[in-house]
Protein backbone atom coordinates (compact mmCIF):
# COMPACT_ATOMS: atom_id res chain seq x y z
CA UNK A 1 0.00 0.00 0.00
CA UNK A 2 1.27 3.36 -1.03
CA UNK A 3 2.28 5.90 1.83
CA UNK A 4 0.20 8.34 2.35
CA UNK A 5 2.09 11.55 1.20
CA UNK A 6 1.59 14.06 3.60
CA UNK A 7 3.75 17.06 2.19
CA UNK A 8 1.61 16.89 -1.30
CA UNK A 9 -1.40 17.16 0.82
CA UNK A 10 -0.51 19.86 3.14
CA UNK A 11 0.76 21.83 0.08
CA UNK A 12 -3.05 21.50 -1.52
CA UNK A 13 -4.27 21.99 1.77
CA UNK A 14 -2.89 25.02 2.91
CA UNK A 15 -3.18 26.46 -0.81
CA UNK A 16 -6.98 25.90 -0.28
CA UNK A 17 -6.80 27.69 2.93
CA UNK A 18 -4.69 30.55 1.48
CA UNK A 19 -7.21 31.16 -1.15
CA UNK A 20 -10.64 30.85 1.39
CA UNK A 21 -8.70 33.53 3.57
CA UNK A 22 -8.25 35.73 0.69
CA UNK A 23 -11.59 35.60 -0.47
CA UNK A 24 -12.65 36.69 2.97
CA UNK A 25 -10.48 39.27 3.28
CA UNK A 26 -11.42 40.98 -0.19
CA UNK A 27 -14.62 41.50 0.73
CA UNK A 28 -13.24 43.59 4.63
CA UNK A 29 -12.77 47.19 2.55
CA UNK A 30 -15.59 47.23 0.72
CA UNK A 31 -18.05 46.75 3.70
CA UNK A 32 -16.79 50.11 5.07
CA UNK A 33 -13.92 49.22 7.08
CA UNK A 34 -11.52 51.99 6.72
CA UNK A 35 -8.30 51.38 4.73
CA UNK A 36 -5.50 51.18 7.16
CA UNK A 37 -7.24 48.92 9.28
CA UNK A 38 -7.93 46.62 6.76
CA UNK A 39 -4.34 47.12 5.83
CA UNK A 40 -3.26 45.76 9.48
CA UNK A 41 -5.67 43.46 9.64
CA UNK A 42 -4.26 41.57 6.27
CA UNK A 43 -0.97 41.99 7.27
CA UNK A 44 -0.92 39.36 9.53
CA UNK A 45 -3.64 37.38 8.38
CA UNK A 46 -2.17 36.74 5.16
CA UNK A 47 1.72 36.48 6.69
CA UNK A 48 1.72 32.41 5.92
CA UNK A 49 2.40 30.28 8.65
CA UNK A 50 1.59 26.52 8.94
CA UNK A 51 -2.46 27.12 8.78
CA UNK A 52 -2.25 24.03 11.36
CA UNK A 53 -6.35 25.14 12.81
CA UNK A 54 -8.50 25.75 8.87
CA UNK A 55 -6.39 22.87 7.72
CA UNK A 56 -7.41 20.47 10.98
CA UNK A 57 -10.74 22.06 10.46
CA UNK A 58 -11.50 21.30 6.92
CA UNK A 59 -9.62 17.76 7.05
CA UNK A 60 -12.20 16.39 9.86
CA UNK A 61 -15.18 18.38 7.94
CA UNK A 62 -14.01 16.04 4.56
CA UNK A 63 -13.27 13.17 7.00
CA UNK A 64 -16.58 13.17 8.30
CA UNK A 65 -18.40 13.65 5.79
CA UNK A 66 -16.60 11.34 3.30
CA UNK A 67 -16.27 14.05 0.81
CA UNK A 68 -14.20 17.19 0.00
CA UNK A 69 -16.70 19.98 1.26
CA UNK A 70 -17.53 23.16 -0.81
CA UNK A 71 -19.59 24.17 1.82
CA UNK A 72 -19.27 27.76 2.70
CA UNK A 73 -19.90 26.82 6.25
CA UNK A 74 -16.39 24.31 6.64
CA UNK A 75 -14.60 27.53 4.84
CA UNK A 76 -15.60 29.96 7.25
CA UNK A 77 -15.09 28.15 10.47
CA UNK A 78 -11.71 26.83 8.81
CA UNK A 79 -11.17 30.91 8.53
CA UNK A 80 -12.40 32.13 11.53
CA UNK A 81 -10.14 30.04 13.25
CA UNK A 82 -7.50 31.90 11.52
CA UNK A 83 -8.89 34.59 12.27
CA UNK A 84 -8.91 34.20 16.09
CA UNK A 85 -5.23 32.85 16.14
CA UNK A 86 -4.13 35.72 13.93
CA UNK A 87 -5.45 37.87 16.57
CA UNK A 88 -4.03 36.16 19.62
CA UNK A 89 -0.47 36.17 18.16
CA UNK A 90 -1.23 40.13 17.34
CA UNK A 91 -2.02 40.97 21.20
CA UNK A 92 0.70 38.12 22.50
CA UNK A 93 3.52 40.32 20.78
CA UNK A 94 2.34 44.10 22.08
CA UNK A 95 4.96 45.25 24.41
CA UNK A 96 2.91 45.05 27.13
CA UNK A 97 2.38 41.55 26.31
CA UNK A 98 5.64 39.60 25.51
CA UNK A 99 7.26 42.34 23.36
CA UNK A 100 8.15 40.98 20.68
CA UNK A 101 9.94 42.68 17.57
CA UNK A 102 9.45 39.88 14.43
CA UNK A 103 6.71 36.87 13.61
CA UNK A 104 6.76 34.51 11.03
CA UNK A 105 10.45 36.37 9.63
CA UNK A 106 8.80 39.76 9.50
CA UNK A 107 8.16 42.79 11.81
CA UNK A 108 5.43 41.99 13.94
CA UNK A 109 1.99 44.20 13.52
CA UNK A 110 2.53 47.06 15.88
CA UNK A 111 6.32 47.64 14.79
CA UNK A 112 4.76 48.34 11.54
CA UNK A 113 1.20 49.81 12.44
CA UNK A 114 2.11 50.95 15.96
CA UNK A 115 0.23 49.93 19.39
CA UNK A 116 -3.09 51.36 19.38
CA UNK A 117 -3.87 49.75 15.44
CA UNK A 118 -2.43 46.85 16.65
CA UNK A 119 -4.91 46.72 19.18
CA UNK A 120 -7.81 47.39 17.02
CA UNK A 121 -6.79 45.24 14.49
CA UNK A 122 -6.86 42.11 16.70
CA UNK A 123 -10.22 43.03 18.31
CA UNK A 124 -11.47 43.38 14.43
CA UNK A 125 -10.34 39.76 13.18
CA UNK A 126 -11.47 38.47 16.88
CA UNK A 127 -14.94 40.23 16.14
CA UNK A 128 -14.96 39.43 12.20
CA UNK A 129 -14.10 35.67 12.84
CA UNK A 130 -17.64 36.43 14.52
CA UNK A 131 -19.07 37.77 11.20
CA UNK A 132 -17.97 34.91 9.39
CA UNK A 133 -19.56 32.34 11.42
CA UNK A 134 -22.86 34.13 11.51
CA UNK A 135 -22.94 34.78 7.57
CA UNK A 136 -25.50 32.29 6.78
CA UNK A 137 -28.95 30.39 7.31
CA UNK A 138 -27.54 26.98 8.65
CA UNK A 139 -28.58 25.61 11.51
CA UNK A 140 -24.83 24.59 12.88
CA UNK A 141 -23.77 27.96 12.56
CA UNK A 142 -24.93 28.96 16.45
CA UNK A 143 -23.09 25.70 17.31
CA UNK A 144 -20.16 27.17 15.62
CA UNK A 145 -20.01 30.21 16.73
CA UNK A 146 -20.38 28.93 20.24
CA UNK A 147 -17.87 26.23 20.15
CA UNK A 148 -14.85 28.95 19.01
CA UNK A 149 -16.00 31.51 21.36
CA UNK A 150 -16.19 28.93 24.56
CA UNK A 151 -12.32 27.96 23.19
CA UNK A 152 -11.03 31.40 23.12
CA UNK A 153 -12.30 33.16 25.66
CA UNK A 154 -11.99 33.27 29.28
CA UNK A 155 -11.77 29.59 30.12
CA UNK A 156 -10.38 29.01 26.77
CA UNK A 157 -7.22 30.83 24.82
CA UNK A 158 -7.39 34.17 26.94
CA UNK A 159 -7.27 32.34 29.97
CA UNK A 160 -4.48 29.90 29.01
CA UNK A 161 -2.51 33.48 27.75
CA UNK A 162 -3.53 34.66 32.03
CA UNK A 163 -1.46 31.24 33.28
CA UNK A 164 1.91 31.82 31.00
CA UNK A 165 2.17 35.42 32.29
CA UNK A 166 1.33 35.06 35.80
CA UNK A 167 3.95 36.05 37.78
CA UNK A 168 3.45 33.64 40.78
CA UNK A 169 3.34 30.58 37.73
CA UNK A 170 5.09 27.84 39.45
CA UNK A 171 7.25 25.37 37.39
CA UNK A 172 5.31 22.23 37.78
CA UNK A 173 4.26 19.90 34.84
CA UNK A 174 0.43 20.03 35.94
CA UNK A 175 0.26 23.68 35.98
CA UNK A 176 1.98 23.46 32.50
CA UNK A 177 -0.17 21.11 31.11
CA UNK A 178 -3.43 23.24 32.13
CA UNK A 179 -1.77 26.45 31.04
CA UNK A 180 -1.20 24.97 27.33
CA UNK A 181 -4.16 23.19 27.45
CA UNK A 182 -6.05 26.49 27.59
CA UNK A 183 -3.61 28.61 25.88
CA UNK A 184 -3.06 26.72 22.78
CA UNK A 185 -4.79 23.08 23.35
CA UNK A 186 -8.43 24.44 23.30
CA UNK A 187 -8.47 26.31 19.84
CA UNK A 188 -6.92 23.22 18.27
CA UNK A 189 -9.73 21.14 19.86
CA UNK A 190 -12.25 23.38 18.82
CA UNK A 191 -10.34 23.59 14.86
CA UNK A 192 -11.04 19.35 14.96
CA UNK A 193 -14.53 19.71 16.48
CA UNK A 194 -15.70 22.79 14.39
CA UNK A 195 -14.53 20.43 11.43
CA UNK A 196 -16.99 17.90 12.33
CA UNK A 197 -20.05 19.60 13.15
CA UNK A 198 -19.22 21.47 9.94
CA UNK A 199 -18.98 18.15 8.20
CA UNK A 200 -22.43 16.92 9.74
CA UNK A 201 -20.48 14.49 12.10
CA UNK A 202 -22.78 12.76 14.78
CA UNK A 203 -22.26 12.19 18.48
CA UNK A 204 -19.44 9.93 18.29
CA UNK A 205 -17.09 11.84 15.66
CA UNK A 206 -17.38 14.53 18.09
CA UNK A 207 -16.35 13.21 20.69
CA UNK A 208 -13.07 11.52 18.56
CA UNK A 209 -12.17 14.78 17.04
CA UNK A 210 -12.63 15.83 20.60
CA UNK A 211 -9.72 13.01 21.98
CA UNK A 212 -7.54 14.21 18.63
CA UNK A 213 -7.74 17.72 19.28
CA UNK A 214 -6.69 17.44 23.10
CA UNK A 215 -3.66 14.69 21.90
CA UNK A 216 -2.66 16.77 19.18
CA UNK A 217 -2.93 20.35 20.98
CA UNK A 218 -0.83 18.89 24.01
CA UNK A 219 1.22 17.52 21.64
CA UNK A 220 2.29 20.45 19.39
CA UNK A 221 3.06 22.27 22.52
CA UNK A 222 5.57 20.20 23.46
CA UNK A 223 6.87 20.16 19.68
CA UNK A 224 7.29 23.88 19.91
CA UNK A 225 8.95 24.22 23.06
CA UNK A 226 11.43 21.14 21.89
CA UNK A 227 12.04 22.89 18.69
CA UNK A 228 12.93 26.40 20.73
CA UNK A 229 15.61 24.74 22.06
CA UNK A 230 16.69 22.49 18.82
CA UNK A 231 16.03 24.66 16.13
CA UNK A 232 17.73 27.43 14.13
CA UNK A 233 16.46 31.37 13.92
CA UNK A 234 16.30 30.15 10.07
CA UNK A 235 13.83 27.82 10.62
CA UNK A 236 12.24 29.57 12.87
CA UNK A 237 11.40 33.00 11.93
CA UNK A 238 12.17 34.04 14.78
CA UNK A 239 15.20 34.20 17.38
CA UNK A 240 15.71 30.16 18.70
CA UNK A 241 16.03 30.08 22.54
CA UNK A 242 13.80 32.87 23.05
CA UNK A 243 11.58 30.66 25.28
CA UNK A 244 14.58 30.06 28.15
CA UNK A 245 15.97 33.45 27.45
CA UNK A 246 12.53 35.33 28.37
CA UNK A 247 12.45 33.20 31.34
CA UNK A 248 9.49 31.17 30.16
CA UNK A 249 8.91 27.51 31.95
CA UNK A 250 9.05 25.08 28.73
CA UNK A 251 8.10 21.19 28.68
CA UNK A 252 12.36 21.06 28.34
CA UNK A 253 12.82 23.17 31.20
CA UNK A 254 10.32 21.07 33.30
CA UNK A 255 11.05 17.45 32.08
CA UNK A 256 14.18 17.69 30.02
CA UNK A 257 14.81 16.99 26.36
CA UNK A 258 13.85 13.55 26.59
CA UNK A 259 10.82 12.96 28.62
CA UNK A 260 9.32 15.68 26.57
CA UNK A 261 9.95 13.66 22.81
CA UNK A 262 8.44 10.54 24.98
CA UNK A 263 5.43 12.71 26.23
CA UNK A 264 4.79 14.36 22.45
CA UNK A 265 5.02 10.68 21.25
CA UNK A 266 2.60 9.16 23.33
CA UNK A 267 0.13 12.26 22.40
CA UNK A 268 0.53 11.25 19.16
CA UNK A 269 -0.23 7.64 19.06
CA UNK A 270 -3.51 8.70 21.37
CA UNK A 271 -4.66 10.94 18.31
CA UNK A 272 -3.88 8.31 15.90
CA UNK A 273 -5.92 5.49 17.96
CA UNK A 274 -8.79 7.96 18.17
CA UNK A 275 -9.78 8.66 14.48
CA UNK A 276 -8.97 5.38 12.74
CA UNK A 277 -12.19 4.60 12.89
CA UNK A 278 -13.08 7.60 11.08
CA UNK A 279 -10.65 7.00 8.46
CA UNK A 280 -9.19 3.46 8.35
CA UNK A 281 -5.36 2.60 8.27
CA UNK A 282 -3.43 5.36 7.49
CA UNK A 283 -4.88 8.31 6.80
CA UNK A 284 -4.62 12.51 6.69
CA UNK A 285 -5.48 12.74 10.22
CA UNK A 286 -2.91 10.31 11.60
CA UNK A 287 -0.03 12.16 9.18
CA UNK A 288 -1.09 15.49 10.31
CA UNK A 289 -0.55 14.36 13.87
CA UNK A 290 2.59 13.16 13.18
CA UNK A 291 3.67 16.13 11.27
CA UNK A 292 2.90 18.03 14.26
CA UNK A 293 5.35 16.50 16.29
CA UNK A 294 7.73 16.11 12.90
CA UNK A 295 8.29 19.00 11.59
CA UNK A 296 11.30 21.41 11.56
CA UNK A 297 9.68 24.83 12.04
CA UNK B 1 -53.54 61.22 30.64
CA UNK B 2 -50.73 60.46 33.05
CA UNK B 3 -47.04 60.99 31.39
CA UNK B 4 -44.54 57.91 31.35
CA UNK B 5 -42.95 57.78 34.41
CA UNK B 6 -38.64 57.34 32.72
CA UNK B 7 -36.77 57.70 36.40
CA UNK B 8 -39.05 54.72 37.29
CA UNK B 9 -39.02 53.09 34.38
CA UNK B 10 -34.95 53.58 34.12
CA UNK B 11 -34.47 52.38 37.53
CA UNK B 12 -36.55 49.14 37.20
CA UNK B 13 -34.57 48.25 33.55
CA UNK B 14 -31.25 49.07 35.25
CA UNK B 15 -31.76 46.84 38.21
CA UNK B 16 -33.14 44.40 35.90
CA UNK B 17 -29.65 44.69 33.71
CA UNK B 18 -27.66 44.71 36.82
CA UNK B 19 -29.34 41.71 37.84
CA UNK B 20 -28.46 39.38 34.50
CA UNK B 21 -25.29 40.54 34.07
CA UNK B 22 -24.36 39.81 37.73
CA UNK B 23 -25.96 36.56 36.70
CA UNK B 24 -23.96 35.61 33.80
CA UNK B 25 -20.28 36.65 35.64
CA UNK B 26 -20.86 34.50 38.34
CA UNK B 27 -20.64 31.89 35.37
CA UNK B 28 -17.26 32.82 34.66
CA UNK B 29 -15.62 31.33 37.79
CA UNK B 30 -16.97 28.15 37.63
CA UNK B 31 -15.88 27.31 34.11
CA UNK B 32 -12.30 27.55 34.94
CA UNK B 33 -11.35 31.22 33.76
CA UNK B 34 -8.60 32.32 35.94
CA UNK B 35 -9.46 33.79 39.49
CA UNK B 36 -7.47 36.99 38.43
CA UNK B 37 -9.09 37.37 35.06
CA UNK B 38 -12.58 36.75 36.08
CA UNK B 39 -12.09 39.74 38.78
CA UNK B 40 -10.32 42.14 36.13
CA UNK B 41 -13.08 41.73 33.60
CA UNK B 42 -16.01 41.67 36.93
CA UNK B 43 -14.27 44.89 37.92
CA UNK B 44 -15.27 46.74 34.60
CA UNK B 45 -18.35 45.06 33.93
CA UNK B 46 -20.05 45.87 37.15
CA UNK B 47 -18.90 49.30 37.29
CA UNK B 48 -22.68 50.69 36.72
CA UNK B 49 -23.17 53.36 34.02
CA UNK B 50 -26.34 54.06 32.36
CA UNK B 51 -26.38 50.48 30.82
CA UNK B 52 -28.37 52.26 27.75
CA UNK B 53 -27.68 49.33 25.29
CA UNK B 54 -28.67 46.75 27.31
CA UNK B 55 -31.90 48.79 28.26
CA UNK B 56 -32.71 49.85 24.90
CA UNK B 57 -32.58 45.66 23.69
CA UNK B 58 -34.79 44.35 26.47
CA UNK B 59 -37.05 47.62 26.19
CA UNK B 60 -37.48 46.99 22.20
CA UNK B 61 -37.87 42.71 23.06
CA UNK B 62 -40.73 44.06 25.31
CA UNK B 63 -42.36 46.10 23.57
CA UNK B 64 -42.10 44.41 20.36
CA UNK B 65 -43.16 40.87 21.96
CA UNK B 66 -46.26 43.08 23.85
CA UNK B 67 -44.89 41.82 27.30
CA UNK B 68 -42.13 41.72 29.85
CA UNK B 69 -40.33 38.97 28.10
CA UNK B 70 -38.43 36.98 30.41
CA UNK B 71 -36.79 34.84 27.64
CA UNK B 72 -33.23 33.90 28.83
CA UNK B 73 -32.45 34.70 24.72
CA UNK B 74 -33.24 38.49 25.57
CA UNK B 75 -31.36 38.41 28.36
CA UNK B 76 -28.30 37.30 26.76
CA UNK B 77 -28.64 39.77 24.19
CA UNK B 78 -28.98 42.54 26.61
CA UNK B 79 -25.49 41.53 28.21
CA UNK B 80 -23.63 40.34 25.06
CA UNK B 81 -24.17 43.77 24.24
CA UNK B 82 -22.74 45.15 27.70
CA UNK B 83 -19.77 42.67 27.17
CA UNK B 84 -19.10 44.26 24.25
CA UNK B 85 -19.42 48.09 25.35
CA UNK B 86 -17.00 47.22 28.21
CA UNK B 87 -14.38 45.64 26.21
CA UNK B 88 -14.27 48.46 24.33
CA UNK B 89 -14.22 51.24 27.04
CA UNK B 90 -11.34 48.93 28.73
CA UNK B 91 -9.60 49.04 25.33
CA UNK B 92 -9.92 52.65 24.80
CA UNK B 93 -8.45 53.49 28.03
CA UNK B 94 -5.13 51.64 27.78
CA UNK B 95 -1.99 53.97 27.65
CA UNK B 96 -1.63 53.31 23.74
CA UNK B 97 -5.28 54.50 22.70
CA UNK B 98 -6.62 56.95 24.91
CA UNK B 99 -4.63 56.67 28.17
CA UNK B 100 -7.16 57.47 30.30
CA UNK B 101 -7.18 57.22 34.17
CA UNK B 102 -10.06 57.37 35.18
CA UNK B 103 -13.80 55.51 34.45
CA UNK B 104 -16.96 56.26 35.87
CA UNK B 105 -15.33 58.08 38.87
CA UNK B 106 -12.84 55.26 39.30
CA UNK B 107 -9.44 53.83 38.11
CA UNK B 108 -9.37 52.53 34.88
CA UNK B 109 -8.93 48.69 34.40
CA UNK B 110 -5.09 48.65 33.10
CA UNK B 111 -4.44 51.46 36.25
CA UNK B 112 -5.74 48.45 38.25
CA UNK B 113 -4.71 45.34 36.93
CA UNK B 114 -2.12 46.51 34.50
CA UNK B 115 -1.94 46.99 30.72
CA UNK B 116 -1.08 43.28 29.89
CA UNK B 117 -4.58 42.17 31.98
CA UNK B 118 -6.65 45.16 30.60
CA UNK B 119 -5.97 43.86 27.10
CA UNK B 120 -6.78 40.27 28.00
CA UNK B 121 -9.58 41.22 30.02
CA UNK B 122 -11.25 43.05 27.06
CA UNK B 123 -10.30 40.33 24.52
CA UNK B 124 -12.51 38.01 26.82
CA UNK B 125 -14.79 40.18 27.52
CA UNK B 126 -15.94 40.45 23.90
CA UNK B 127 -15.30 36.50 23.27
CA UNK B 128 -17.53 35.99 26.18
CA UNK B 129 -20.18 38.08 24.75
CA UNK B 130 -20.26 35.28 21.63
CA UNK B 131 -20.51 32.33 24.41
CA UNK B 132 -23.55 34.27 26.17
CA UNK B 133 -25.29 34.26 22.89
CA UNK B 134 -24.17 31.03 21.49
CA UNK B 135 -25.80 29.20 24.59
CA UNK B 136 -28.83 27.98 23.74
CA UNK B 137 -30.95 25.80 20.77
CA UNK B 138 -33.48 29.27 19.63
CA UNK B 139 -32.68 29.78 15.96
CA UNK B 140 -32.41 33.26 16.46
CA UNK B 141 -29.25 33.01 18.47
CA UNK B 142 -27.29 32.72 14.95
CA UNK B 143 -28.78 36.04 13.50
CA UNK B 144 -27.87 37.33 17.22
CA UNK B 145 -24.50 36.57 17.08
CA UNK B 146 -23.99 38.27 13.66
CA UNK B 147 -25.78 41.58 14.04
CA UNK B 148 -23.87 41.75 17.25
CA UNK B 149 -20.19 40.78 15.29
CA UNK B 150 -21.10 42.68 12.19
CA UNK B 151 -21.92 45.98 14.66
CA UNK B 152 -18.75 45.71 16.61
CA UNK B 153 -15.89 45.07 13.66
CA UNK B 154 -13.87 46.46 11.01
CA UNK B 155 -17.03 48.33 9.72
CA UNK B 156 -18.73 49.30 12.93
CA UNK B 157 -17.44 50.17 16.16
CA UNK B 158 -13.75 49.48 15.58
CA UNK B 159 -13.61 50.92 12.65
CA UNK B 160 -15.12 53.90 13.80
CA UNK B 161 -12.14 54.06 16.80
CA UNK B 162 -9.94 53.87 13.89
CA UNK B 163 -11.31 57.13 12.45
CA UNK B 164 -11.42 58.68 15.38
CA UNK B 165 -7.59 58.15 15.95
CA UNK B 166 -6.34 58.75 12.60
CA UNK B 167 -4.28 61.50 12.70
CA UNK B 168 -5.27 63.07 9.47
CA UNK B 169 -8.76 62.98 10.14
CA UNK B 170 -10.71 66.60 9.27
CA UNK B 171 -12.84 68.46 11.31
CA UNK B 172 -15.80 68.66 9.05
CA UNK B 173 -19.04 67.42 9.95
CA UNK B 174 -19.16 64.76 7.41
CA UNK B 175 -16.23 62.85 8.69
CA UNK B 176 -17.69 63.19 12.47
CA UNK B 177 -21.01 61.89 11.25
CA UNK B 178 -19.63 59.15 9.26
CA UNK B 179 -17.07 58.17 12.73
CA UNK B 180 -19.59 58.69 15.23
CA UNK B 181 -21.66 56.36 13.23
CA UNK B 182 -19.41 53.67 13.34
CA UNK B 183 -17.99 54.51 16.57
CA UNK B 184 -21.00 54.61 18.57
CA UNK B 185 -24.08 54.55 16.67
CA UNK B 186 -23.36 50.67 15.12
CA UNK B 187 -23.60 49.43 18.79
CA UNK B 188 -26.42 51.22 19.43
CA UNK B 189 -28.10 50.37 16.47
CA UNK B 190 -27.89 46.70 17.10
CA UNK B 191 -29.08 46.93 20.68
CA UNK B 192 -32.24 48.22 18.86
CA UNK B 193 -32.16 45.52 16.52
CA UNK B 194 -31.50 42.96 18.75
CA UNK B 195 -33.97 43.29 20.67
CA UNK B 196 -36.66 43.71 18.00
CA UNK B 197 -35.26 40.23 17.04
CA UNK B 198 -35.53 38.61 20.54
CA UNK B 199 -38.58 39.40 20.76
CA UNK B 200 -39.57 37.91 17.65
CA UNK B 201 -40.27 41.01 15.55
CA UNK B 202 -41.44 40.71 12.17
CA UNK B 203 -39.35 42.63 8.88
CA UNK B 204 -41.37 46.35 9.70
CA UNK B 205 -40.53 46.18 13.42
CA UNK B 206 -36.36 45.57 12.40
CA UNK B 207 -36.95 48.81 9.66
CA UNK B 208 -38.49 50.87 12.98
CA UNK B 209 -36.02 49.41 15.30
CA UNK B 210 -32.81 50.32 12.97
CA UNK B 211 -34.62 53.89 12.22
CA UNK B 212 -35.15 54.41 15.64
CA UNK B 213 -31.19 53.13 16.55
CA UNK B 214 -29.55 55.26 13.98
CA UNK B 215 -31.36 58.53 15.43
CA UNK B 216 -30.80 57.77 18.72
CA UNK B 217 -27.08 56.62 18.64
CA UNK B 218 -26.44 59.91 16.77
CA UNK B 219 -28.17 61.72 19.23
CA UNK B 220 -26.38 60.22 22.10
CA UNK B 221 -23.11 61.34 20.92
CA UNK B 222 -24.17 65.08 20.32
CA UNK B 223 -25.19 65.01 24.02
CA UNK B 224 -22.00 63.65 24.78
CA UNK B 225 -20.08 66.60 22.86
CA UNK B 226 -22.61 68.89 24.58
CA UNK B 227 -21.94 67.59 28.33
CA UNK B 228 -18.23 67.23 28.09
CA UNK B 229 -18.77 71.39 27.47
CA UNK B 230 -21.33 72.00 29.86
CA UNK B 231 -20.87 69.39 32.90
CA UNK B 232 -19.40 69.39 35.77
CA UNK B 233 -16.35 66.51 36.69
CA UNK B 234 -18.72 65.20 39.49
CA UNK B 235 -21.65 64.79 37.00
CA UNK B 236 -19.09 63.12 34.40
CA UNK B 237 -17.46 61.19 36.88
CA UNK B 238 -14.39 61.84 34.99
CA UNK B 239 -12.61 65.25 34.08
CA UNK B 240 -15.10 67.68 31.68
CA UNK B 241 -13.55 69.36 28.97
CA UNK B 242 -11.26 66.27 28.39
CA UNK B 243 -12.26 66.53 24.84
CA UNK B 244 -11.43 69.79 24.17
CA UNK B 245 -7.78 69.57 26.13
CA UNK B 246 -7.28 66.16 23.91
CA UNK B 247 -7.58 68.12 20.74
CA UNK B 248 -10.55 65.37 19.56
CA UNK B 249 -13.03 66.67 17.36
CA UNK B 250 -16.88 67.66 18.82
CA UNK B 251 -19.73 68.26 17.51
CA UNK B 252 -20.13 71.67 19.46
CA UNK B 253 -16.33 72.84 18.45
CA UNK B 254 -17.40 71.86 14.65
CA UNK B 255 -20.48 73.53 14.08
CA UNK B 256 -20.97 75.23 17.90
CA UNK B 257 -22.97 74.44 20.56
CA UNK B 258 -26.62 75.65 19.64
CA UNK B 259 -26.32 73.94 16.30
CA UNK B 260 -25.36 70.74 18.27
CA UNK B 261 -28.58 70.93 20.45
CA UNK B 262 -30.22 71.61 17.31
CA UNK B 263 -29.37 68.28 15.38
CA UNK B 264 -29.57 66.29 18.29
CA UNK B 265 -32.98 67.19 19.07
CA UNK B 266 -33.72 66.46 15.39
CA UNK B 267 -32.38 62.95 15.74
CA UNK B 268 -34.62 62.61 18.83
CA UNK B 269 -37.64 63.86 16.92
CA UNK B 270 -37.12 60.96 14.15
CA UNK B 271 -36.35 58.52 16.65
CA UNK B 272 -40.18 58.95 18.73
CA UNK B 273 -41.65 59.16 14.56
CA UNK B 274 -40.02 55.82 14.15
CA UNK B 275 -41.23 53.56 16.90
CA UNK B 276 -44.92 55.50 17.21
CA UNK B 277 -46.38 52.56 15.46
CA UNK B 278 -44.86 50.08 18.15
CA UNK B 279 -45.72 51.27 21.25
CA UNK B 280 -48.31 54.35 20.55
CA UNK B 281 -48.20 57.70 22.30
CA UNK B 282 -45.51 58.65 24.56
CA UNK B 283 -44.44 54.86 25.19
CA UNK B 284 -40.82 53.93 26.78
CA UNK B 285 -38.61 54.21 23.67
CA UNK B 286 -39.64 57.93 23.34
CA UNK B 287 -39.51 58.46 26.53
CA UNK B 288 -35.53 56.80 26.34
CA UNK B 289 -35.12 58.95 23.08
CA UNK B 290 -35.58 61.83 24.69
CA UNK B 291 -33.76 61.09 27.80
CA UNK B 292 -30.31 60.20 25.96
CA UNK B 293 -30.07 64.13 25.05
CA UNK B 294 -31.74 65.36 28.23
CA UNK B 295 -29.39 63.52 30.83
CA UNK B 296 -26.99 65.31 32.77
CA UNK B 297 -23.83 63.00 32.76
Amino acid sequence: MAHFDLDTFLRTQQARVESLLLERADRLAPSGAPPRLVEAMRYSLLAGGKRLRPVLCLTFADTVARASLVSPVSGDAACALEYVHTYSLVHDDLPAMDDDDFRRGRPTNHKVYGEAMAILAGDALLTEAFVLLGDGPEPVRGALCRELAVASGASGMVGGQVLDTAEDRPAVLDYLVRMHRLKTGALIRAACRMGALAGGGDAEALVRAQLYGDAVGLAFQIADDVLDVTATREQLGKPAGADAEAGRHTFPAVVGLDASRRMAEEQVALAVEAVRPLEGEDGPLAALARYVVERKS
